[in-house]
């Protein structure tokens, strides 16, 4: 039994909230039962030297967490000099994720950064941050339509993220910190709106997992990621 | 006329929500008109070390801003390896506004770290943060009495803050962002609920001001402390 | 055709020679064609002061490259302060799937800092690295056991790791740099000698990969993990 | 009664030492007391990359402090990657209040960079140091004109500051480091030659104070900052 | 009498093997017995931009030890933010070096960096790495002059550099690690092919050195030089 | 003809003040002709975690120069983390060179620190701070017997430096700026009273120079030294 109570391939609720930042050109509040994650989508009016000439844009994406997001303070990583390897590896792939369903040319020599601040942090914040961020982007661009700055819309589909794991054993999807800090294997899947993998992430915490335990994660995946690129469709109607 | 056609001893409107923060033990979510800042008191399980021995607690704050809290997008601190000077010189206002109306020896030898973090910021954002702080410490207090932590309450008084200004030669208070960019002179005052000065900070960004001048912001600042308090009493009763 | 003419299931020719390092309690030289890794395992007077009282040992892994390991020579990380993100990431991949095979209490409160130095890079850095590196700790652990700091083998079993990617729409193992650099997927798997799973990563560059080039990725995984565990077999016969 | 036996509004003995840096084009070792500050005014052959176009210049400040300046040794702040943060605050107070009395399209678009280095340190250092930097500038801009780099001269006033406090509940003048420290009240006031606040800044280090108060130490600084400018003016004659 | 028993002015068996790095453009594995050093060669494409215009060339060094080249392993530069000053002391060593029998502008305008990375450390590290640099610049030289980068061998003579020594009282030459860190004092030469010096440091580790004692060591130095320029014309030939 | 007009191997004129810094236990104002440098002694409370259970002190240098001690102004280092290499360097040979005259168990467990901080710079700063560091310390382990801190002089002897160099051909002693930045050769010498070298560096900036003007450089340096031992003699009488 998980300790939520939730059926082992039942997702938390999800809200997309959008517009919730004034300044942005696109924002999604997005919750994953208590995780809580604030996406903003700012258009840079000049990107990265290296952009310049080469006929595309960019999206890139940085994520935080305040320090008592979390059940006990966590020191700022403004002290370290650097974002956390953690940090690093968690932009990395929101941005890469965003980027495999964007149409990179049709945004212009320009860059969006997709802002992803966790407000609250129960478990999964890096899969909230992926697909709330896929919002912020989208309202971004419609943004940019509505004034000319780009004639199409740059998004070729949708994307979304969830975790799976093995709790007690038992293959489940979406943990919450009380099971992810207990599990055996820990797995991220990144799918677009038409099924294909953008990213998969396994790492065995404890003792190593089979080939069909992996299969049996995928499949959880898969069923999370088309409820929430559903959500994705209704917040956008 | 204000841009916002506010009279000029006029405060924006001004909310102080409470429990905002699942996982803190005292949080605060504090709104001057657009600009909002998420207080949150954390209590430490153990303070620095010079604490030891001493007979006493410690309240200390640290302040940061969502990089699109502001109009245009804000590179983050994390790079920078410290926080700028601007941070460094808000939190330091902030901890000792906090400390002013404190009894550190009824703390104990621990340490409470309030964060405050700008989601948006219209100006104002460090008086707002002082209001706000002021209600997440109280409540980590008496989460603290209801766990027999402590047994008398450390506060001694209210304080809260507010900004005044000269904006096109006329003293008014609570500046907006597109005022406090265009003013000649920007002052943040920091009193007690009882009306004792904490800080003062005035500085000519254009011409200099007279003493005059700083007598009539002192005098728009008390009249806005006044209300800022009497909204933390409502919030706490 | 690969640009080596080499099969879709073949290795490059793997070497693994050990003591390679006069001062080291275990080292050993892994080379997976021309790519080059020097692991040194060194056992370290005192480990971290969190292991203290906790009865157990720690394996930790550093990686870096030397600067002409590249066809064009990379800048040094020591000037930015901080190991890069993808450093970091390595880093700590290599350590979790030493861990995954270690009996950390058989340790004792020590640790064993794991060095993997790439002094030629082509592709599969990270992958010869781990294979390597289980060698230099194995050699370690004989060296602790010949000098009766330790009584029992802490390895549980083998660990190695492969790469292998969709190279123009067609799944091979382990890419050297050419093909790395093109490829549309990209996987990394670190499996133990048993054939369990202790790491799954795999990213589309280009565009998303189905569930059925996975699976065909992981079957050649599990090929080429077993010829690498077979070569660590004969290496420390 | 004081420490030193002052009257109350009683500056501590002041000189002004014009052209103690050789290579400086203006310099100044000004003493209040035992404070000792040497301030250098170094024409900067390009400014910063902003100024290009503008059509005016720029007037900045450093400050720091020798290691024994202060009664215990005080580390170097070069190890910390940043100047602390009450440095910063030191050296953007400074900037502020020769900038606010420098016209500053006189200047053409070069930039002077005032340095303001303590070489002993017994109180207020900042106030020293504001006072001392205003005739190394304006010795600065006359090797300027005297090379005809500039027609006019820059400065529109004198500008001087100087501490006051609320020691042992009396308001005083120009507080000596053994003051300062045991003050109830501190605060700082930049004036022009003409009588012009620039900047004041009050913080109570113990219990609040009081707009009377507040308005006493205020009458103080005023007559400090006259004899102060009529030294400078006998120092530059 | 030495603990390797050699006499005091015989060096240890010194090897110089070329091209073993596959990308660089000159590369030398030199080994002064225990000691090895890996020395790459690199043309960079652009190089610092105060060349430009200059009409010369550019030969810096970089220079890095690996963890456990030494006895007990040393902590890797990368987590302090700069190489340490021992480092850039031996990096600028070794870069004037080259610099002093090096044509720059018959380089053009192009930088050679030589990266020395330590694999082994057993004492006289920088005077390894400085005698190998110079094969892998000859070779750098060799390969751009095939290619037609530049018309006429930029390199004027031989450069090479050894360690000598005050152990036990007597002058000995080319310390290795045991002898080094027992010396009274401690001295490296580097020399031209034509018996120029270069570099002479001496330092007395523990009691001062007479005149006589420099003189003796020089002597012992120059002996050393002239069989490791020996070698280098072997290594070339 | 040398620019100052100066004999060969004729000093600048030399001037040891004592007792410049009020707070200090020792402190010496050096001049070496326009070169300035202030050196401090401080005892520290606390030494380094090393030293304890050691049965011996610590003395320990660090150096600097103001920003516009130079012809040019010389940006702070404070912004780069680190103090430059060259900083290190040098302070690691004034902690070397006083260490050597110095009989640490004489100190007890506890650290100095001189600091030499360059006021005005005109060549030579390193070997001027050396010969008014050896002052600083003296007056500090003076102060220490007239508080019975320790009972005898740790002492040994003098120790002084003076620079050398070959400039436009010829051997000369204590070069100025114009010379050093011309000089072909440039060496610093560090010798004890008794005549003892403790440290020789030479160095050619162009071409190499010969083991005849090594010797000669050296003769100047012991003449010059002779006199600056003198000078430090009288000093302290």
């Amino acid at each position: 039994m998980r300790p939520s109570k939730r059926a082992n391939d039942e997702l938390r609720t999800v809200t997309l909230e959008r517009a919730v930042a004034r300044y942005a050109e696109g924002s999604c509040l997005v919750t994953f039962g208590q995780t809580k994650v604030l996406c903003t989508a700012s258009l840079e009016e000049r990107g990265p030297p290296w952009l310049r000439g080469s006929g595309k844009g960019w999206v890139t994406a940085e994520y935080s967490m305040l320090p008592r997001a979390t059940h006990e303070r966590t020191r700022r990583e403004v002290n370290s000099g650097k974002p956390s390897g953690r940090t690093q590896e968690i932009q990395r792939l929101i941005g890469r994720s965003l980027r495999a369903v964007t149409n990179l040319p049709a945004i212009g020599e320009r860059q969006i950064t997709v802002d992803c601040d966790v407000i609250q942090a129960d478990g999964g914040t890096r899969t909230a941050a992926i697909t709330g961020a896929w919002i912020a982007l989208h309202d971004c661009f419609t943004w940019m339509r509505g004034r000319s700055i780009i004639s199409v819309d740059p998004l070729r589909e949708h994307v979304a993220a969830i975790s799976c794991g093995i709790y007690k054993g038992t293959p489940v999807l979406d943990l919450e910190y009380a099971e992810d800090s207990a599990a055996e294997t820990d797995a991220n899947f990144v799918m677009t709106g038409s099924g294909g993998l953008v990213e998969v992430q396994g790492t065995a915490e404890g003792k190593p997992f089979s080939e069909a335990e992996l299969i049996e994660l995928l499949r959880l995946a898969r069923g999370g990621v088309e409820q929430l690129v559903s959500l994705q469709k209704q917040a956008i109607a």
